[in-house]
């Protein structure tokens, strides 16, 4: 009936969509060891911070001495997001730092302006430099993102043209060098996908470039994250960004969404696809622990269902817990 | 590409599956302001609470005084549940109260021990006499419910034959009658439900009496409720039972799933279906101004998403929101 992958990745960034929103900073050696539970859960990449302007998000000012600290586990591999030069100078000058270059498309003036002082069309401009400039520093481009992919708070309703329009501009990018098209990511940064406008932008995107893998990075603002997962793997998507326990948000965000703008939770997400008999290559258990851990480290409920309920394993195989639930219906 | 409806109705259940969980008893004019505030949204069923066992749940001890001080909007159903004699003789006696007959059928012994003091079966045997007394009493049986139609914590996983056969019984007390088969409801009593199987299981239900519409209970346990309201719309499923604001659980769960084992939320799946082109007869703004008093009769945060972040709709029309969010990607 449907398209369902094999098996699908899921790229994990708990660790900075949570803690940079987060009104503390958190000592360093408990986000490591958040870092070092996931790393043992199976994920493949894991994002460790971002190095963006401290005075801006000051929890994230210590990222590069994280990063060092890290022990990086073999297999794994630990990402880090820069926005700007100044980012990429820094991610340059850490071994091992400079190995997610990410090209990234804004689509709405608003959004481009407030995050990152340049219009959309300025930003797209930038782009082939940056592709020629991580080409010549020897780095292999991993992604192309394309932020608000289905509309902005800030700017309002995104027509898919508009998607279609920056992701033919990367494309052309990547053809016109004779290179392989990299993973192409619709970011859906302020939450305003619904299941079927996920299949219809996959779909069209996909068009573009049939050889090329897609990927989403989907928040749960509005409640609809598990529905656009599962829209999207009926349509064959193998890649997607989470977060553990349902961390993360924006950071400029009033004190009352920050608990409900979290990302799509990499464990409920890792469940369904275990539920659909997709493969993920984690270990479950292994990573409801870790989300649990990133509560004790917040300090308050996380968003997460299944590190609350527990998953079905234990309870297929006939053991019953305290927290069994019985109300009718 | 799928099959989806229309238009839907939600029955309102957060009163009930809300209060009835909480530590405390809520004072009864706070809960009735919420149904008046729930009242005015377009839902058309509402549920008030349960007549069940004071001393198991003392939240629900003053279910008919509040029953009958509640101001009855026309156009409106308020519903009562009742799970034996002694409820079922208190909804008697009141006027109006005697609205929401429904057979119940469970499938695991575990938890119908737990619930109800009796067998599976013995529950089955039970309810051709309760049919034939609510025919007696002069009402229409609205509903049959399937209970933990996909598994059980207490009983572990449960096969779509029984889950047929339960149907299949029901059924059959009506077709001997020359009676309409009404609406048959699979309760997902404690989130084991994932949007495959509850595409199978729809299927596998409606090949037995086509005529008869299909309803689902769900509960967002493991973080899979919108995917699988999804599903069930994309099989033309129009009846779901939810709760504002996310509202809801089990009475007897500790205290940390608490917070994370309500029903699914009204608000967010109304917001779904509006997305999806699928009407509902509810204002969503008016239905966000209920959640939100439901957190604030409450006293913490609740897991409704659409309530924190605002629907689409200002933002689709240019207004800007101090809670807009933006943090790349």
């Amino acid at each position: 009936m449907s398209d369902f992958p094999k098996s699908v990745e899921f790229h994990e960034e708990g660790v900075r969509e949570g803690f940079q929103m987060e009104p503390l900073t958190y000592p360093r050696e408990r986000r490591i060891a958040l870092l070092d539970a996931l790393s043992a859960t199976g994920l493949r990449q894991i994002q460790v911070g971002s190095l963006v302007n401290p005075r801006k998000v000051p929890q994230m000012a210590d990222t590069l001495e994280l990063f060092a600290e890290l022990e990086r586990r073999p297999g794994v591999r630990y990402t880090l997001l820069w926005l700007n030069e100044s980012g990429y100078r820094k991610a340059r000058a850490v071994e091992g730092a400079f190995n997610h270059a990410p090209l990234m498309y804004y689509l709405t003036d608003a959004f481009a302006l407030r995050n990152n002082n340049r219009t959309a069309l300025d930003m797209r401009a930038e782009q082939e430099a940056w592709l020629d400039r991580y080409l010549a520093d020897g780095a292999t481009v991993q992604k192309v993102y394309v932020l608000t992919a289905w509309g902005c708070n800030l700017g309002g309703p995104v027509a898919l043209d508009s998607v279609l329009d920056a992701f033919r501009h990367a494309i052309g990018l990547f053809r016109d060098r004779g290179l392989p098209i990299p993973p192409l990511y619709l970011a859906d940064t302020m939450g305003w996908a619904s299941p079927e406008e996920v299949k219809r932008r996959i779909g069209a995107v996909r068009e573009l470039a049939p050889e090329a893998r897609i990927g989403l990075h989907l928040h749960d603002t509005r409640g609809l994250g598990g529905a656009n997962v599962y829209a999207a793997l009926s349509m064959g998507v193998t890649l997607f960004d989470a977060s553990v326990a349902g961390l993360g948000g924006c950071p400029f965000a009033g004190h009352k969404a920050r608990h409900t703008s979290g990302n799509i939770c990499t464990e409920d997400m890792v469940f369904l696809c275990h539920e659909l008999g997709i493969e993920t290559g984690i270990d479950l258990e292994a990573l409801i622990e870790a989300a649990r851990l990133a509560e004790d480290i917040i300090g308050r409920p996380l968003m997460g269902r299944v590190m609350h309920s527990g998953a079905l394993k234990a309870f297929r195989h006939g053991k019953t817990a305290d927290s069994a639930c019985a109300s009718a219906p």
